[in-house]
């Protein structure tokens, strides 16, 4: 047998109802792997380097109803994507040195089966903890739930949740880039500050300050809404559906205050679907993944020439992980949340 | 000055709130109309043979709120579909004599200045009446509504609710025609047989006699609803979303229970949409109307040759018109509810 070394790993403790704490998830410092993969495998060994917290993960930390994805194993770590190193692999596409992307583990180690949702990376010469955001499954998310799903005119009235998030910051700068105008919620003074003056929203406004969204969104939008991005659901949901303009899009794209709700809140305002001619289309982005090549070559010049920017809140230290990934579901991430776990 | 007959009408009292009762419209007998056109007028004087009652109808009893239709005028005829005898007419499309259909007005003969809604009857070998309903508006509905915007395949699993109703019976036939599984929802006992014995409906259930929509749904889709052609809203689709299969589609027609709430109710289970990667898909059927000499192709023949029928509720004389139409919204109708001014 190989030489063991240690790897540390986040274990889902138990399925979780309602809000997800950190002491849902632990960290077992005992676990081992050995660096090299058995003869003849086909899976790639890698050294985790950043991890991705995102907001679907909460659902696959309940116990499944048939979602998407499969629910995480209580005692096992859980997983999501990141960016990692190849240390060993079995599989002729990636090489040992080679930098990738895509569904890994929340460990120091991983052994990745599953290779159709692993990316290599071929351009380092952006941070490579942009491979779990803006180039990486947030990045897609963005590109074809706006682009694809939402088919932007110019011109056209926007308006995006969640703005500041992984996926919102950079629709409402693909938006702005494709002449419409637009507008962001978020939760804080500071993000709404980030959405005006960092990621050029015309407007943006904090929704926990607002008493009657529907009010809020007719002071922003008088013409009305052609576009939502959507990414919470609930009551701006609810707001949103009497703002909108005829042939007006929705791209479902997440829900989050609705993920931790024993029982969904119920969303009045559905009328206006039919009378508008409104289209709300849910989506996931991994049936958009052949598309990757041609967003990474609209994206990466953008980058390059400064036409877009990307916020990450940065946690250190896979130790770190648990909070950082709950505290997406109060907000506490401003940006981006990215846990490093090693930087090489 | 022309000589004037008397033109009985149906007048709206007053804008309706909650649900309209059959004194909200008022039986005008005193009314007169010329029976020939101005000279130089380019519109189209028309005897009214049969009225279309309508859901949407409804909207337009209401004080506009930015619909996509306007209000009906307090104090003047209401308006909807229906088909007409020429008497006169100033516009080279239309002779004294031609059978049409369209949007006309709820009195004897009316003067139709909007032509674009008028369309020339070319085939009389089916019951007039049809193109109020089959061969109409509802028709296009069903047409544009379940091939257009659900794009069914073979094997789907439809469900249809109103299934009896002017829209919902064509839903069915269609669906089973395209090689669907389809189940329909009804109000009554009556109904449920007519789905499920005339309309050929693979299943039917009274929905009035479900305590639990969601479980029911469960029972007749064990393996889940790929095309909801959506009539009612509320709990019904509430109970539909968490029954959707991956890449469903909704096809939002109309939600008849929420027309006479003076708040919609809330609708919950939404996050459906997003991790199943659902579409709900608003639609005007005016947008469609280029497609009616495509959609007349497919369903003469089937009407002809007998593999498509079409239930018709018919109230006699215009009087009948209030209670006809009021009777929509406690489902009294069954199938079809025409109003007949006229024979001919």
């Amino acid at each position: 047998m190989e030489q063991q070394v240690k790897n540390k790993q986040i274990v889902l403790k138990n399925y979780v109802n309602g809000f997800p704490k950190e002491s849902d998830l632990i960290l077992n410092a005992s676990a081992t792997i050995s660096l090299k993969l058995p003869e003849g495998s086909k899976a790639v060994l890698v050294k985790n380097l950043y991890l991705s917290c995102d907001p679907y993960m909460r659902g696959r930390m309940s116990e499944s109803k048939g979602s998407y994805v499969d629910s995480f194993t209580p005692g096992s770590p859980i997983a999501g994507f990141g960016v990692a190193k190849v240390l060993d692999s079995g599989h002729s596409n990636f090489k040992k040195g080679d930098l990738v992307w895509g569904l890994t583990g929340w460990e120091e180690y991983s052994i990745i089966n599953s290779l159709e949702t692993l990316f290599k990376i071929q351009d380092t010469d952006v941070p490579l903890s942009y491979y779990t955001g803006i180039l990486g499954m947030p990045g897609m998310t963005a590109y074809a739930g706006f682009y694809e799903i939402c088919a932007p005119k110019k011109g056209e009235y926007v308006f995006v949740s969640a703005a500041s998030g992984a996926v919102g910051q950079l629709v409402g700068q693909f938006a702005k880039l494709s002449g419409c105008y637009v507008v962001g919620s978020a939760g804080t003074k500071e993000k709404v500050d980030l959405l005006k003056n960092k990621f050029g929203f015309d407007e943006a406004f904090n929704y926990k300050e607002e008493q009657d969204l529907e009010a809020a969104l007719k002071r922003y939008f008088p013409n009305g809404i052609d576009i939502y991005f959507e990414n919470v659901g609930g009551k701006m949901l609810e707001a949103v559906l009497s703002n909108m303009r005829f042939n007006g899009r929705i791209s479902a794209c997440g829900m989050i205050s609705q993920y931790n709700l024993e029982q969904g809140e119920g969303v009045r305002n559905l009328v206006n679907i039919v009378t508008k001619s409104v289209r709300m289309q849910g989506f996931i982005v991994s049936n958009y993944f052949h598309m990757y090549p041609k967003f990474m070559e609209m994206v990466m010049p953008l980058i390059k020439e400064g036409k877009i920017c990307y916020i990450e809140d940065v946690a250190e230290g896979l130790e770190s992980g648990p909070a950082a990934l709950v505290g997406l579901f109060s907000g506490r991430n401003v940006g981006k949340q990215v846990v490093v776990v090693a930087r090489e």
